[in-house]
């Protein structure tokens, strides 16, 4: 079972995505089995996280922008602006997919665990996610 | 089907789980499929490697610990001791999820490649994976 | 459904398979499902990186490279050569497996993305990937 997701964000950082999957694994009716999460794009990313203080996805967002700053002068690839090619490498460096067993009917995320989009480009966007259920 | 394992790390560093989930692979009698490893923690997290030479490991860890110190000025979520930030970011940097086909009976892994957890707390902890594996 | 298809590299960088993983998926005849790619290497690694301009592909690998430099005095492990070391690190910061939901019979990868095998050794080789579909 496959069901497309639009998520709005709001500029760079982490949107907490982890209820809208969890419909989706709770609509497709699975007590056992195995969800996976993909996101349609190149400039955006998925990433697991600590769900429980925000100063956590504060410092990964601003670490990882001080890693790949926008204004390196060896980049060839700039015609979609200055924040475009620091968004592909950051793609590349976190996830495009994520598999999260379930477990009785719900994601078995730990405890202080949630599922984020990683928006990389200055201004949001809608983003496009594909979530696949699959199990009894 | 999904099995819960704990795993014992021993400070940070790379920590062998090839076996164990190999034996969840022999435990569900599937002869083609697919094995899914998830870490249910945001401070460890999972990489697939060269098993043979330590030094690889060693100089590994080595390297990502050089590429996110503990003592970065800029961290603001330090309130759960120094190496916890610099734990998210290793972890975001990494995998939190891994899948690995089955094939005959066997993890579909390459002569070289072993399935290790990665300690990033200073102090090791007992880590908890999920397994879910699918097929016939 | 397992099949294992065998690619050449010529030299580090980004190599695209999309078309031989979606013959595979065509194969299986399944329309939806999930398609796991998993590379049997630790020297060279998964990516889905955007497949319009090669500008964005050329600045990832400089990036990269320039990250992590063959010629780091601190590493150890160096009798496979000056760029073994680098190309664990490499594979270790980016993807041993992606999974990628089967839409309508096809892929559902998003309209700029490809699948690509990252070689990180100087010289090219034969790698090897594992690919799985599941589905109906």
């Amino acid at each position: 079972m496959n069901e497309r997701l639009a998520v709005r964000t709001r500029g760079r950082g982490l949107c907490e995505v982890t209820a809208d999957v969890q419909a989706v694994v709770r609509g497709a009716g699975v007590t056992d089995g195995l969800c996976t999460v993909f996101i349609q794009h190149t400039s955006a990313s998925l990433t697991i996280q600590e769900n429980a203080d925000p100063s956590a996805r504060h410092d990964l967002e601003h670490w990882l922008d001080r890693l790949v700053p926008a204004d390196d002068p060896h980049f060839t690839h700039t015609l979609e602006g200055p924040d475009d090619m620091p968004s592909h490498i950051k793609s590349a460096l976190t996830s495009t997919t994520l598999s999260i067993p379930i477990v009785k009917g719900r994601l078995g995320l730990g405890t202080w665990q949630g599922i984020y989009v990683w928006e990389h480009r200055d201004r949001g966007a809608e983003r496009h996610l594909l979530v696949h259920v699959s199990g009894k």
